[in-house]
């Protein structure tokens, strides 16, 4: 596994970070969007934000971590937030704490919960317990076939000396 | 949780679908990109599809399948993919799993598995090894801060009678 930050301290910004991604949430439901806020704090400072846009933007990745964890790297001309700290009005669904990780922020702080999320109808909760689940029984087939040549596209990227591993 | 597909019969075009989703990982390697790709099918037909473009695109969550399911959703003017079904040359990673799961796709298919994203050198196994774990291991911090009023962008969703679930 790649190296990522160990920062676990917590900041006595923790709240008025909290605090403004919870606004930016209540707010997104005012316009019409979904409840949830999300901000990316890099050397103390905001550096991008997002809210849901799942249904404005027809795009069912468009949560609000994910929207701000793009907006950032556009702002910091990366595709990695070492160093970086996420901020969300709830807590991350499996979408987007993966985003997360792959992101390599240093901490990610949430405020509300997939309970929350849940009385509000939303199935982070669900599937959270799915990801804890045998697939088998999920009610999405989720299925493996080892068709030939599917390792090539590793081969091809193993034998190329330039690559850039993210 | 939302109702989602049970389509769960293997399609006679199945490995075709896979051999053109891993024909477009190779390619994206020849091209500078990640060994990924991933195709939406609909009605038969290919809608979209999607190679990973994490350090082309300065993005950490532009993998193939999101990519593709983003690309689809364009086309076919919505935010539900149910219906549809995910081709994808490697196991999507947690963010892709759920994403599919978001997406409401019917099905997942997919070739080469986490353990052959690792020999490429990638976090897919481990970041499905932390999603089995105790967060309170993780090396990134996850934690819960539950300042006051982090339940009211919930309690201003549910006031709204024209919300749009999703």
């Amino acid at each position: 596994m790649a190296l990522f930050g160990t920062v676990d301290a917590i900041s006595k910004d923790d709240d008025a970070w909290l605090a403004q991604a919870v606004q930016l949430a209540v707010e997104n439901v005012a316009a019409g969007g979904g409840p949830f806020g999300a901000i990316v704090v890099h050397d103390g400072e905001v550096v991008a934000s997002g809210v849901n846009r799942v249904t404005h933007d027809l795009d069912p990745t468009a949560h609000a971590e994910v929207v701000a964890i793009r907006a950032a790297c556009q702002a910091l001309g990366t595709f990695s937030l070492a160093g970086s700290m996420l901020y969300s009005s709830c807590e991350p669904c499996p979408l987007c704490l993966a985003a997360a990780l792959w992101s390599r922020v240093d901490r990610v702080v949430f405020a509300a919960d997939r309970d929350d999320a849940a009385r509000g109808g939303f199935d982070d909760r669900a599937f959270y317990d799915l990801f804890g689940s045998d697939r088998a029984t999920w009610p999405t087939s989720v299925r493996n076939l080892r068709v030939e040549g599917c390792e090539s596209p590793f081969d091809a990227w193993l034998a190329r000396p330039d690559r850039t591993p993210y």
